[in-house]
């Protein structure tokens, strides 16, 4: 039975929040690195985090806080990374400390920008990191939700299926069920895809389009990532199981979604950049669509939602010659 | 190349209004059935449906209204039956007509009370009309937003896909697309489970679960049906198509779906009977449910979400003992 130790959180973020609160009511203690120091006195002055989930109470004296990465690599043996992807390298950028006996486990839902590789295969490639000791957490899961206890499903996957249900227990509650996978990368990329597929539901619904056709567009959408995923790993999987489809459910049709929210904004008529400006949050998809153009130029998978999608982020072409030209694509 | 001849509707509600605007538009002339000789008198002064979708204006010289079902099955070629499957039996126990020849399209969305048949399989076991002139509409298809023209997928389905295309072409315009189909049956069941499946997303939602658990329940809902379909009618069908899992969607995720509201305010905690009341709307799926866990007893497929609903509003057992139980048997 492995023994994944201390267990510590990367990431200041509402989602990573919410797996610290559930780790932490399970494992009694947990390490938590944040970039920024004053969020950390604050978070230990106030009793929760500053600036995300702020209803979500901690013991203070449960949390080692550190703004030094190698400090919360080096004493703990499974690292749990929660930031944005396109942060992802920014908080890496100075580590040094060995993290190749480590477990890693990422909850980020996106790809490593510049790599064009998923967050598992970048710990491997660039930190050693043996798959064995590599895990995903997925699932539909606003944070929000979490932190209110509602029930919730999440699905931790690894190459190793024991390895995996045993760390599903360090996240298994009341209100959160677990389900264990070895399809790491699939559901990795199905986490990017979701957002990408987020963005273009917006799109739609700013222009317009209503309810029918958004039912519609989402069935395309999971029959696209369908074909994606069974040529980038192609393993036997359900793509109605919920750490696919439900994923992208709960994000399509969120209102809360940045991914969604932005795509609407675009969808109404602003630029790109003044949606970015508007929203003051990284849209995690807006990478995301560059990075699965790029990767899927190598598999040639027909996706013309993300083409549509990528070609009116990237080409500047205009939502209403792309969307009308896309939807005598869906069926 | 089959003739559909002159079309007629079957119903006066807002659906069979949504249809007879897309074929008048197309056919120029219909005939249009209701049972109401005041409804068929209001709608001939106001132009439009005295009672549903009234922003939809016909040309009153385009339509010939009957409230004689023999007159219309005796003059029309094609028949498009569009009322609520709890009341088809009252509109054709007056029916003395041979249609044995005509085509019998049927939009109906339910099984036939009582029989616990699908609609096409009770026109030809009841009115021996063969298979080859059975054909259904499905899809997500708020009828609201065919009236207002917004973006629509339908999918017509008949045992001669040649007959299921040309079908089609009498809805195919600018805001409808068309797909076909050979599995009538199937899309006849998918059509009726999904009204059981909006009841019981509505009692979690009146319960209040969350986004996270909506998004996995309806996960487990389109891979119910899909085992149901299998063992119905065990063609090869993607159950990601939009004529199943859109139509589940668009149903499961609206707060305009009788069925859902009906769901919603049981799980609030309203009894059967006030919640009945209260809507003066029949929710189809309570009738559904019922004929779908009978037509389950000889099938013996695993559908603990079908068996939840039933045990709710046929046992009387509580949502609050019922629906907990469900969320273990969920993933």
């Amino acid at each position: 039975m492995p023994d994944f130790g201390r267990v510590a959180i990367i990431g200041g973020g509402s989602w990573a929040t919410a797996i610290a609160k559930v780790v932490v009511e399970h494992t009694g203690h947990i390490g938590w690195y944040m970039r920024r120091d004053d969020r950390i006195s604050d978070f230990r002055r106030l009793g929760h985090n500053p600036a995300y989930l702020t209803g979500v109470h901690f013991d203070i004296d449960d949390i080692e806080f550190t703004s030094d990465i190698n400090e919360i690599a080096t004493e703990y043996d499974t690292l749990v990374f929660v930031t944005p992807s396109p942060y992802l390298k920014d908080h890496l950028k100075k580590l040094t400390a060995d993290i190749s006996h480590k477990f890693i486990v990422t909850a980020i839902k996106g790809i490593v920008p510049g790599e064009d590789v998923v967050c598992s295969d970048y710990f491997h490639q660039r930190y050693g990191v043996p798959y064995r000791q590599l895990l995903c957490i997925g699932g539909p899961s606003h944070a929000e939700e979490v932190a209110l206890e509602r029930l919730t499903y999440l699905t931790v996957a690894g190459s190793d299926e024991k390895m995996a249900r045993e760390f599903s227990r360090v996240l298994a509650c009341d209100y959160v069920k677990t389900e264990t996978s070895t399809d790491v990368t699939g559901i990795e990329y199905a986490a990017v895809l979701k957002n990408v597929y987020a963005i273009c539901a917006g799109i739609c619904n700013g222009m317009g389009y209503g309810d029918n056709f958004q039912a519609v567009f989402l069935t395309n959408a999971i029959r696209e990532m369908d074909r994606f995923l069974t040529a980038v790993n192609p393993v036997h999987r359900n793509i109605c199981d919920s750490v696919y489809l439900g994923d992208l459910l709960v994000t399509g049709y969120s209102n809360f979604s940045r991914n969604r929210t932005f795509g609407m904004m675009i969808g109404k008529g602003y630029s790109i950049k003044s949606a970015q400006a508007e929203m003051k949050m990284v849209a995690e998809g807006y990478y995301g669509t560059k990075c699965m153009e790029e990767i899927n130029r190598q598999l040639h998978v027909s996706m013309p939602i993300l083409d549509a999608v990528y070609d009116i982020l990237y080409k500047d072409l205009r939502p209403r010659d792309v969307i009308p030209a896309l939807t005598e694509k869906l069926s």
